[in-house]
């Protein structure tokens, strides 16, 4: 049997590195910071895909695709945003290799250097917003709803398997509006679909809020956001939906004209979620033994393993399970039938529950004598016997039954793990005994927040939706006024 | 009314690059030789990639991501494959920008220079095959079934939309298997998914072939594609699959244990499609009036355009156009209804013409008092009246005749535009007058290929499946036993 995992117990951070191995969903490249995703970890990135993109086409957005490279003259025009990206972005200088002339093996052509160097984009909003300027004229091209699936590029110095990679693929809506108050309901109506694809198919609860002025996107008014728990009492930061205003139409100089002939800037949000959802995924259900996956998300909801010890036993068992895999498929369910001879039925069982297939079925001699199956579930560990013609409809249930138990099961660890503080003393003391959520009121100064953040490692994850109009004493200056938020350690 | 646009006639490359930007397919960008694919374009990309996807996975393929950069070293190790990609590429040589200290803007820091320089993809063989080497063990692990969906980059100093551009989409599949067998019948297979791909669903005929040796994929054994003929007499290569024998398994150490136990390097292939068959399809099909697209890709399979004078002449439409669409998409049809007030039903006309939606309803007034619809073809440009109850069975129907019209008349195109000829003499008379696909005998010699291509411009297609066997005397050189090869001038 397969060494088992370290416990979370033990160390969460090694607990998760080796799931991700271990579950084939990812591993290290040859290139520094960049992830192989596997076939399994793509495989949930794809069925994620799947859902995300129905909402956004749902919502009126359409897909497109921009260079990859930008130039590095675009990214001077919008101030903030040379400044949150340019420290770690890769740059284009060459466009070609030759044979080194000493024979020492090829080199970087010293004569192919570009005129002007290109950036791997690490976001679009430039080469975006300088393409828009040609597309929009009058309010007739107005709201542009774009979406785009791409790969983006930020050099980080330390790295982890889908939560901070060097590269990583997401999509990056970019809208463009007549109006302020219509960009600002843009915004806010992308923070809710993220919401609900992680509540409803992710099974991840999360807190909607606003971000504080210097946990801001660069270049952006507003920045939404939903924040998830990890089971290490650490935030994690699922998706960010931006109010840009008009800075990149004025970077660009995108105007339009309005019904009475008026020219105005055009006002702009962005919004983005990446493969560090497949983390948060990841972190949020597995357990000790593994992978747990939502049944929305699975690649495969169910796995059906046959009991045999010859060929004869074999060919019955796979007419039943044939059968039943037919009849699941039949209701839109993702089933698979593992019937390869070169594993043992121990090893299957251990295998799928490392990769957190929700329900798995197994069928031998005995259940066909007594017209059963066995039946386990992965997010409990409890199997029963369930009679064959109540199978379908049982596996159907148990789907939804999961899925909710999955939520509940993390929502009742993040209220366990939201804490309401009123003193600063009372805030270190539970962020190191139990960490999670600290609800709090701050000042609202950059200074507050950045002294919190050098002594505790705390950060503002959001102000909260829901607290948007209360008011208090600061935990920290006492400054009377100050606004509820709410802190955690995050990834 | 909008300009006409160039004929075919007057100057085919000029009709297919102003079509590409007056249909809202795609346009250049700011960053030389990159393209923004528009929403209508990225639609019909969409459309073939759900479909390859959906073929790849029918035949036991699955999707994984490898890294967008690859070590320059990665690439001296296939040595045909170096010299294939590496004069034309770009190259990453630093990671950081910063503010230049006499204020002149920014610029690259100097000191975030790489130790070693990384390539942006061209192809991934070189990255996947370091890859594989951690995957492959045994016999147990094979054969390995990939594709990637991902960007590539080739610095081409000529570019065209979709055709040829420095960056673009594609798929690459990755396979490995344990024997030289399996390899050769997966490139077969795929190269045939291809074609099936290009004839049932974008109404391309293609011939399928090998490439002479001269023709072939850096590092490649044999190149396996599929030759399409446009409506200039120009063949454009659809798509290639290759068998790489055992070079990328030798070149990255691969090896597997055989159930003997006995230790062998792994066979591999790759194959490939990309956004040029975007730029096949509209060249195949399309007239002086715009695009026409198949019904099996196209984004919009109907639109309905409503027409009135009053709002309650537009009420009373609309109930009869939104119960027909209903009715349309029940059957699973792609249907928009084109109610917007900022444009006339000429001008819709005209946009769904030129954007080649393949069927468009026409309902006004007149048409609700006797019952009926106006029915107007795209491919044939053809309008009936149709009594209202029959519209749903014909417009299911049509799917079908304008799926099968569009592939006869371009066979028709190509049988008419394919030329067996017995001497070069004829061979160059017929290349200037006609153009097509012009079959000839071919010594096999690298020096006869060469000497057509500089004196005609022709090159090899490929060597047509159907044709391997035969033999005769080389057009050029007069000897015996020459191959059978198709020849054409290329995209």
């Amino acid at each position: 049997m397969a060494k088992k995992l370290t416990t979370r117990e033990e160390d969460y951070s090694k607990w998760y590195n080796e799931l991700v191995i271990r579950a084939d969903l990812a591993e290290n490249s040859g290139v520094r910071g960049c992830m192989v995703i596997k076939p399994y970890g793509y495989a949930i990135w794809e069925r994620m895909q799947a859902e995300l993109d129905r909402m956004f086409k749902e919502t009126g957005h359409q897909n497109a695709y921009f260079p990859l490279f930008i130039p590095k003259s675009y990214f001077s025009k919008e101030a903030s945003h040379v400044d949150g990206f340019a420290k770690e972005c890769a740059v284009v200088t060459h466009y070609r290799l030759k044979n080194a002339e000493d024979g020492s093996g090829i080199i970087v052509d010293p004569e192919a250097k570009l005129e002007e160097e290109l950036i791997v984009r690490p976001t679009s909003e430039t080469i975006i917003w300088d393409t828009y300027r040609k597309w929009i004229q009058s309010y007739r091209d107005l709201p542009l709803l774009i979406n785009q699936w791409a790969n983006v590029v930020r050099w980080e110095m330390r790295t982890r398997l889908f939560l901070r990679t060097a590269e990583f693929l997401w999509q990056e809506g970019h809208t463009a509006h007549a109006t302020k108050e219509e960009a600002i309901a843009e915004a806010e109506q992308m923070m809710n679909v993220y919401s609900d694809f992680a509540e409803n198919f992710m099974a991840i609860p999360v807190v909607k809020g606003t971000k504080t002025e210097s946990e801001r996107f660069a270049g952006a008014l507003e920045t939404y956001c939903i924040e998830a728990l990890m089971q290490d009492g650490k935030a994690l930061q699922a998706g960010t939906s931006h109010f840009l205003g008009q800075n990149f139409a004025k970077a660009f100089d995108v105007k339009f004209a309005a019904k009475d002939g008026a020219l105005d800037y055009v006002w702009a949000t962005s919004w983005g979620v990446s493969t560090r959802l497949v983390g948060a995924l990841i972190m949020t259900h597995s357990d000790d033994n593994g992978l747990v996956l939502p049944p929305n998300l699975a690649p495969d909801q169910v796995v059906i393993v046959p009991i045999y010890r010859s060929e004869e036993e074999l060919k019955a068992v796979s007419e039943v399970a044939n059968d039943l895999m037919k009849q699941l498929r039949s209701k839109g369910l993702r089933v698979k039938f593992d019937n390869r001879d070169t594993q043992k039925p121990g090893w299957k069982f251990n295998e799928y529950e490392l990769k957190g297939v929700p329900v798995r079925i197994a069928i031998g001699p005995k259940d066909i004598e007594k017209g059963t199956v066995e039946l386990a579930r992965r997010d409990t560990l409890t199997k029963e016997f369930v009679a064959k013609h109540d199978v379908v409809d049982k596996v159907i249930s148990l789907m939804a039954e999961i899925q909710n138990n999955l939520f509940e099961k993390a929502l009742t660890y993040r209220i366990e793990h939201t804490t309401e503080v009123s003193s600063y003393d009372e805030f270190k003391e539970v962020l190191e005994s139990k960490g999670g959520f600290i609800s709090a009121y701050w000042d609202g100064t950059p200074e507050t927040e950045e002294k919190i953040k050098n002594e505790t490692k705390a950060t503002i994850r959001c102000i909260p939706l829901d607290a948007q109009d209360e008011s208090g004493n600061c935990m920290v200056t006492g400054k009377a006024g100050a606004r509820k938020v709410l802190f955690a350690k995050a990834y």
